[in-house]
């Protein structure tokens, strides 16, 4: 049974041969064009759409459910696929435990694992909206100072495997029972860092060019309604009122292929922190979030080494490589490394759905190479 | 002599009665509306003109000089200024040794005050875009975790003295030498603080909720052509080559009011790392500006205490409060407190140039009270 069926419609922005970029959903492998639904699916972006608010979007939904069974369908390789919606902020969390501790043993084994607000508060940073991209975008690879004095391409290339909510309705201290009322959808997240160049970098002010080059996300937002929900994590302490309720977990499952070989199947219902008290915390302090905001998960890891969401914990930072299907080993990306990480969830009707996938291939640069080699 | 005189003509959005947006420029205590100029001064905010680049603003700018000279002048008072530019990603610098030794000495004692990477790169970050605010708007204080299990407005409220640069003509990879290419003009920034959140949510990934509240911009933007260049603070050891030519320096002299009490004189010129590096570091991974693009230069503290740019090092933590005019003491900011940082330049013409000011006045929230109290 298809993952896309319509208990699914996902909302994506395409666009055929005339180059006009419109909203629709996805059914099997076909796009529904749903210009002739909603007049809000006749922009360039997901945006006014996301602006409507709750009512809307309940509305759209059981209008698309009747429209796509007659509607003509336009195969998914007949249709170019964009970025789904123009990104506002983008900020990324930091909120499975079993990654935190175990970057906390890699990186810093002199400290405690995991940092001493982790289990207070949904740890996160802001990330570069400019450089968010849609899947199949070529990642060039980054250059940086990988240590003093040493610039040139990263060495230890990674991923992290996220899930990104997005925001439609804009506000500021936002209830985790309100987060329904704000939250759009949910897209899958690949958040590429450059190890050599983070570590160099990251003190005391977070990640900045180990991480602003690129981040690739799926190119079909599903909405909330079409996802199940399920109890969130137990939390221990109890975090502080305006985190409570901790709103729904949602059972979300990654899974990671290095050029076709799957290494990691990341469990999103493990995460520590909810997506309700992640959008609670970034906006109590009187931050607003706006349409378009991207908020990611932070690197989603389970419990087994192969849950890992980043090659840093699956190859234990590239001491103990992973082999792939061609018999090739790998403790971080080569040039030409395709990446790409699928997404199914528990629906709300019950069967699963398809979140898709967002890929990414690892491309080599020489705009550096005559000021780099001596 | 006025520092706002036909060699300065900032440019700003001003509206008047008819509550339409507009460009125009400062002429001592006037505006002079620039719509029948420039088309592109007929628009609400300053980033098409930003995204037209430097020959389009070098023609405009020896208009606006001609046409200054018989136009009508319109009081400030009689205006609205607004937010001049669309912020597309917002990013603050950490780009003073004596404001990143200083925070050292008082944040983390037990460690080296410079964090390793401080003299090989410009350590910076990613703020909130959404949360820049012109001059005038007033400044909640915050709420958040001041440590474990502690929720509450802020008790440590504090600013940062900056200087911002704001990005016209996108790209990545931009080589020092071509800063002005890309480089608009130059605002003031606060980017107020709340340390006691910042200290507990910091490690491992960044400054989040406790800068992601607020940063004031002023609402007048000086063209780099009406500033004056001086060389750059000497570097040792010598950066790598992405970081050369350091290019020019800036003669900017901050003053920072607290309730009308200058408290602080940060000097700019001392400044280690040059916006021109901090442009290339921004991109030198791939990463890409957008028109609207604001950088600030970091917390802008000279050698002498009385220098300082932030409160945090003026009353070292809050242990040596300064005494305003009105005989009260200070740590750090108590709600109604109004602070109003102005800056000076040395104008490219020789004479001095206004930056105009920066002012933001803080206000107490009780919406979280009920929750709060016990």
């Amino acid at each position: 049974m298809s993952r896309f069926g319509p208990r699914n419609l996902p909302y994506g922005v395409f666009s055929g041969d005339d180059g006009v970029r419109r909203v629709g959903v996805r059914l099997d492998d076909t796009v529904v064009d749903l210009s002739d639904v909603d007049e809000l699916c006749r922009r360039p972006t997901l945006n006014p759409l996301m602006a409507a608010g709750p009512a809307r979007w309940a509305r759209l939904r059981r209008a698309a459910r009747e429209h796509v069974v007659d509607a003509p369908r336009i195969p998914l390789r007949a249709v170019r696929l964009h970025l789904p919606f123009e990104v506002a902020d983008y900020t990324d969390f930091y909120s499975s435990e079993q990654h935190a501790r175990r970057v906390g043993q890699i990186l810093r084994p002199d400290r405690a694992a995991l940092p001493p607000s982790w289990r207070h508060l949904p740890i996160g940073y802001h990330g570069r909206s400019a450089t968010v991209v849609v899947s199949g975008t070529p990642i060039p690879r980054p250059y940086g100072q990988r240590g003093a004095g040493d610039f040139g391409p990263t060495r230890r290339l990674d991923i992290e495997a996220e899930v990104g909510f997005v925001v439609g309705v804009p506000g500021d201290r936002i209830p985790t029972a309100a987060f329904a009322d704000h939250v759009f959808g949910v897209v899958l997240v690949n958040d590429w860092s450059a190890r050599d160049i983070q570590a160099f970098e990251y003190q005391p002010l977070g990640p900045f060019l180990g991480k602003s080059f690129a981040t690739s996300v799926s190119p079909w937002v599903v909405p909330l309604a079409a996802l199940a929900t399920r109890p969130a994590a137990l939390q221990e302490p109890e975090p502080v009122d305006y985190l409570r309720p901790a709103g729904p977990g949602f059972d979300i499952r990654l899974a990671v292929e290095w050029n076709g070989t799957q290494v990691a199947s990341p469990p999103y219902a493990q995460m520590y922190w909810t997506a309700a008290q992640q959008l609670a915390h970034l906006t109590v302090n009187g931050a607003r979030v706006r349409t378009g905001d991207l908020y990611a998960s932070g690197t989603v890891s389970g419990s087994r080494r192969d849950q890992a969401g980043s090659f840093l914990e699956l190859t234990w930072n590239g001491t103990e490589p992973v082999t792939l299907a061609d018999g090739s080993r790998r403790g971080f990306l080569l040039d030409g490394d395709t990446v790409t990480i699928h997404g199914v969830a528990a629906g709300a009707d019950g069967a699963d759905i398809g979140l898709g996938s967002v890929s990414g291939t690892v491309v080599g640069q020489s705009l550096f190479e005559a000021a780099d080699t001596p």
